[in-house]
């Protein structure tokens, strides 16, 4: 794995390495880990990256990578960039040859996501986009039970992700998350919306397996001064008309990360929230409720929750295991891949081009709702 | 008190005679329970109620009691029938003098609301409505927070209720309670939104001091075969702009009563939900949440949570104490009046007939935004 | 109903009153609510009572009610007075022909509770003790799992009863509950174990239908400057050797009334507390742990809990209702025994003179236990 | 690193290994991985170690790392066999010069414990004791605020440890963990005392800074057909008197892994479960709760929480990054070591050889009591 962004200033390419770094199957052996050479110099050193796979651009990385021996270069590269610097790279990786991991959202506007899906296509690699919350295994149990028709028919889903960091003008007080964030040029169209807004409108179509086809969305600067949308509420329509809504905000004073989700059927309905990850609360409407835990004996449990599991039930896993579970179950597919065999639909289970694609989607369109008078929104791609 | 409405098979009317019951300061003294006789007469032989104090109608009651000498009369009647049938009693019972307790929503439609509330005015007398949810001790001390400004300026407000219990065409199945809720000629125009959206509307507002001035809504019939909302989704605008979210549903299977209400400040956020309503969580952007507890003796309450609560903190009070709440402040007010004292600040805090016409207000407003193409759409009184 | 303490200055006479008055059934009628005469009598005003029915003391109370005639006359009296008042009172009363609701514990020493119980055989009465928390419905839910056989064989107990009210030496800064709860004269030979201990004793009892056979204690004197323990650990054993473990503090500081406890049998086992009365946690060994949940409705529940509730599920009900279920079903009981029927098995659901002696017995062996240096010592009646 | 145990059949062994992984500062290059050729051999395999470096015993494998080159050779072996097999690896590994990781409870039997004690001094080298629980941020925060007098004195120490896992005889079904932990010759004197009391005895003593000076045990064997203790009580007493309780079981049939603590002190308590591990509750007497969290980035945090969290609070991280901690702060104190700098108080912060012995001498303590008829007995090292 060679890193492009991460280095030692940055929250989220620390997270990556820990996530790629816990199974063990997964080295970090490179990386343009700034664009400030200095700072770019001293992660590698920090890293144990020998000083040769130390580079200052991901251009060079790439460059340099490629000519290497097969046995000695790496296998991918991993984008962890503000979100305006993620088409270069994953497009020259692409083009010469590397598998990509990306953060999401996945690139910068919806144009760059299709012609990103373009190449992908014509390249035959592999693309994994890290949708955390998708990683977490009572998120897939929940799906399981939605696809295998425990809730009936889904009648109403409401997904929010409430935050708090953002309630006062922390951008203007050298906070570097924040400043990124709350940038046009850096960030895009949306704020929240499209930092914890496409987290949110992802969970919602990975588990019920309904995709948003219209929406209407009110979107609110909160905090005087910002020129994206730190707050935001959304009506949607899912396939077959059903209704949900989903909510996020940045200013939520208070929440740390907020993120939840309830789905009902005819039969009952599922509740998970991220804070509390191990447990799946199940309510139905003719016996008691049920809750479902996290284990890699969990009872009840299909095996998609279960090998997305390390320990027994009772020994908590957390955001870092969900994280590690979207890198291992894509280090299985490569390996699958580079051993010439067929990868499990297990294996298979990360988010990839097409959940990108409509991470930039939902943004292009609940921009477009949040500016228009009309109730209701057509959801274009 | 005097009753219209509560017999044998109905629910509300059993809810009502608990909470009036409890503080030892009201006494059902007569009632006109049923439009059956039989059940009129059976249900007050079974409330131990006199036979010549048993009506067959309320006009029979409210007659006759008006034309009992003044110590043996009735000081109110309570009104605990279906919504289409609340107005002709209330507004008899001014006209001969009686103070009225009614139901929610108030009335059938917005217009009876507003004649009541020009009758009430004339009359002198009190009314109150038993938005049950405002009588808990830690929706008191919500709003006394709000108020002090401990959560600093309001910037969103969530408010939702859902219930799972219309999640089948049990109206179809003998469910007096169904079958008169699902039906546009008892229940008015709205079926969700009137019966729980409306207690919902009602504790934002009560908490948050603020009003809801515009909306967008969309109301779903989510079991085929109804004729009203079962379930709904609605934008809200309240005073200065501050976005919400209300949310009510019927239909969400495996929910049980599950009111529960977010409002966000500048410095943090409380939460309350009705099913666990002795903590208030108190969820501050620079410190650790707090718990705020219910009890007579609780840490840091105001004296309009104190004065709620009959126990000490750890004895939990709920739904019937919360019930008994409204008819206590509103017989100490009555008391008070009848004494020719001033009934203080805490005994005045009871719903009454603004809350009535609010309610009322709502449903005709939600029901035109829920048709509308617009997104927003003006509360109009 | 007559009552004997409970005085405007007092705690647990309110309760009973409130308990006492919900369901309609029974009549504050008369009472001998303090020893000082000035109280006694604005007591009485403040409840409405008659002036010739508010006694000045007990025995004036049960002498005049009891030449009053039939149809007058109160049918039982209830004792709400400190430990030592308790005895007296309930002879009296029994010999002149009255039923008996009665303050746990039930008396002084447990040689009253043995006169008592003679007293009472001989009386053909009936006694009620108020051992409040046997009335939740899901404690009912509980015992019934645990006597269906649903847990297996039971294995383990552990109840625990933490309050944190007597942290400080408030006995001497005026708290009257304090001041006779610490006072061996008024309280007896135990202080946390007479007062808290003896429900948790009877909680475990009633819930598993098993009884302690020998204990092993460790009383402690946490607020130095005390006589009687203010915190106590106790190994027990039930019958068949079952094990178990009983903590009572009222110096855990922070806590409220943390009574809570836990059944483990071969299958599964159960939770429940106080604090959160309305869900029964039911842990199963071979599948998700389900939340029983209370209400006139619930699913899944026995008869004993649905006809403990007022409310259909998600309505709370709480401390208040559980003492007002006692209340209720003593009254239905003594009511069908008035009209010459044998109550049913739920009416007769309310702890009594056997609860009684045991609890009086808890406290006796308990602090045998606690002065001994043998492990274990026989719990003997 | 190098492993002695942890093959592809054991279960603790990968959890160290991710324990290590984690934050990338340590490698496992070699192993004894079990006692089967065929298993060490196919286990190296899978975890990529050369064949060269896959021992087929642990003197094969400390005899070969110490001959080799400084650079290359291990720094230390983690030790992650059944207890009877802990004490000959680590005593060989300090006699050769390396540092060593081992699992809880330290040694077979308090002696052996004892030698090792001698012979790490003599060594000079390091010793890390998995104690894992001690290893969770709101622990250290815990304890921080009981070292700061936050709480006041402390009065009063509840542990307990309950799964559930042994409920039935799965020894005799093949469960591999189930049977070396039942049999007194791999286990040693005790079961779930041994297994589990020991966590939940180190976690009290480190979170309160005080130690157990006697004990009451009353051990059970409540599955039939059992060698060893599955579940016991023991009351306790700490340092200055102060009372305590631990409970221990593996027959709490439904539990997890249901470790939790409560600490009571003049002005509040507090309690943690590891099940829900980023929250610490901070019961006040004279103010709200207070709901402490864990996060990089936490309100009110000491030093110790943060240092040993790597996501901001609301991303929740569980028993692997506790597990984590340990062997980070381990190697952070290896490196200081070895870069000739003094490891910081935060470095240091690990369970060592003192805590070993302790846990040692609570075996043979508490099966000493718990034969005892006497009531306390006083613990002995």
């Amino acid at each position: 794995m060679g890193m492009v962004g991460g280095g030692k200033d940055a929250f989220i390419g620390a997270i990556h390495r820990i996530a790629a770094n816990m199974d063990g199957l997964i080295e970090l052996s490179c990386g343009a880990l700034s664009i400030n050479p200095e700072i770019a110099k001293e992660s590698g050193k920090e890293l144990f990256l020998p000083e040769d796979r130390t580079y200052l651009s991901f251009e060079e990385m790439i460059k340099k990578e490629s000519e290497m021996p097969a046995d000695k270069r790496i296998d991918f590269i991993t984008i962890v960039t503000p979100n305006f610097a993620h088409y270069a790279p994953a497009a020259m990786a692409l083009d010469h040859g590397f598998n990509v991991v990306i953060e999401k959202p996945m690139t910068f506007t919806l144009q760059e996501a299709k012609d990103l899906k373009k190449k992908l296509e014509e390249s035959g690699k592999i693309l994994c986009l890290t949708h955390t919350y998708s990683g977490f295994p009572m998120v897939k149990q929940a799906r399981e039970m939605v696809k295998n028709g425990d809730l009936g028919k889904v009648r109403k889903i409401i997904v929010e992700y409430n935050q708090g960091w953002l309630s006062r003008l922390s951008e203007r007080e050298g906070n570097a998350q924040a400043s990124w964030r709350t940038d046009p040029k850096k960030s895009g169209k949306a704020g929240a919306m499209g930092d914890i807004g496409t987290h949110a409108a992802h969970l919602a179509e990975y588990i019920s397996g309904l995709q948003i086809t219209k929406l209407c969305a009110d979107l609110n600067i909160l905090v005087e001064g910002r020129a994206l949308d730190d707050d935001g509420n959304v009506l949607l329509r899912f396939n077959d008309n059903v209704p949900g809504v989903l909510m996020a905000s940045q200013v939520a004073a208070g929440e740390e990360n907020n993120l939840k989700i309830r789905i009902y059927g005819e039969n009952g309905g599922i509740e998970w929230a991220e804070q509390e990850p191990n447990t799946l609360w199940v309510k139905w409407l003719d016996k008691p409720t049920q809750l479902y835990r996290a284990g890699a004996n969990a009872l009840g449990a299909s095996d998609f929750e279960t090998k997305n599991c390390r320990t027994p039930a009772g020994h908590p896993e957390g955001y870092l295991e969900a994280f590690a579970n979207i890198y291992r179950n894509f280090a299985h597919t490569l390996m699958a891949k580079m051993e010439g065999k067929e990868p499990t639909k297990e294996m298979l289970d990360f988010p990839g081009i097409e959940d990108g694609v409509r991470g930039m989607a939902f943004i292009e369109n609940v921009v477009a709702s949040g500016n228009s008078k009309e109730k209701w929104t057509d959801y274009k791609i």
